[in-house]
């Protein structure tokens, strides 16, 4: 049994919900593209340009420093990608840790997934783009893994917590924040049971405010927050609450 | 910004309700030992007998072997404290990746929650005891930050998982799941709506076995089982679940 020393990764997940206004559909005839206007969950990628593995996708990472931790460094390692006051979220995901993982010397990943909220626009690098989470392009190493693994958690915790906050505007209609939970869960959710079991757990706060009507006319949407912008638990299982 | 390389190593905090029947209460009426009936969330630690921090208390772990993950790391070294076919539940919690958290090359630490059922005994090495959780002894460089994440963790995911199975006996009445649930979260929980409230979420099953009345007489106490005895979910927002 040795133990080696080994190198240390950081790999950061960076999700936001997007528009592809000009999406390639393999396959329907003839790969035509599509304009979409429903948002769809995507992952910030930059292409390898040398080997190994050159023109696969990676995710923004690289190498611990020796006078950093870990949060440190993907703050550090996403600056280089992104503007980092643009991620509002940012938690700790598992290590993969794979002896056999990446070639080269042993290195041990720990694995981030960030969020950034809807209206945001990055200014990205010539090597960097965002991909639907959907439809991976070529990704290098276990890049795709750690991607599925950021994504699970992230459609768990929209079950128990208020993350959504991390990826919603600063104010919304039950309609943008529909179609965010729709984005990131990958399946559809009904905006009125949704608005219910927020309020109910206290999650959305109304603003007051209220957006203009859509084409269709009717009604002025009512604008809401979210009423807290760390993440917290909000299905606290009341009953287990300690006494008050 | 070096890219030095790193040690890396692997610490467990495995969790146990246990009565500690013969337990020092300091300052009460002299250091005299209480026995108590009642479960407390106990953790187990070993005693250095090496410097740095020769008598300090340390979780079981250490450094990563050269050809195993993380996971198996854990197993291997939780094997040499206790049999590991008694763990019932094991996963990653954060990563400790301070540069300057313990003397000597750095080493970053994977840290690991394990669980061991109520009835189980494992027989220990002689630098090895259960603590309770609320009374740590000195303890050895952060290890002490690592027993309160695990704890905190434990306490969240009882809210929104099944996870007592792992601190749990096969088959339990709900006097005694009510005493691993007040040991787990640290504050008193009442019986009847810890039952209705996992009853509603499909969490126990019952046997259709009863244990015998205690002291006080009474009926019978029916006994249940975990539904699952692997980790899930059980309040998946069922608004937002897809559809069936």
């Amino acid at each position: 049994m040795l133990h080696s020393s080994t190198r240390h990764e950081v790999l950061t997940a960076v999700f936001q919900v997007r528009h592809f206004a000009d999406r390639v559909y393999p396959g329907r005839a003839g790969d035509v593209r599509h304009a979409t206007g429903t948002g769809e969950l995507a992952v910030l990628l930059w292409q390898r340009a040398l080997d190994p593995q050159a023109g696969a996708w990676s995710l923004p990472g690289g190498l611990l420093g020796e006078d950093e931790d870990l949060t440190t460094s993907a703050r550090r390692q996403l600056a280089e990608k992104v503007d980092v006051r643009e991620v509002s979220h940012l938690e700790q995901l598992s290590v993969f840790s794979d002896p056999y993982r990446i070639p080269g010397p042993r290195t041990i990943a720990s694995t981030f997934l960030g969020l950034v909220p809807l209206p945001a626009d990055p200014k990205l690098p010539p090597d960097t783009a965002w991909h639907p989470v959907s439809e991976l392009p070529d990704m290098a190493f276990d890049h795709g893994t750690v991607v599925q693994h950021a994504r699970t958690r992230l459609a768990a915790k929209l079950s128990y917590t208020n993350l959504a906050f991390g990826l919603a505007p600063a104010e919304f209609s039950m309609s943008t924040l529909r179609e965010i939970y729709c984005a990131a869960l990958g399946y559809q959710v009904d905006a009125t049971n949704l608005q219910r079991v927020l309020g109910r757990r206290g999650v959305l706060t109304p603003t007051g405010n209220t957006a203009p009507s859509g084409r269709t006319g009717g009604r002025p949407a009512a604008l809401y927050r979210f009423t807290d912008s760390t993440l917290r638990v909000t299905d606290e299982f009341a009953a287990l609450r300690p006494p008050s």
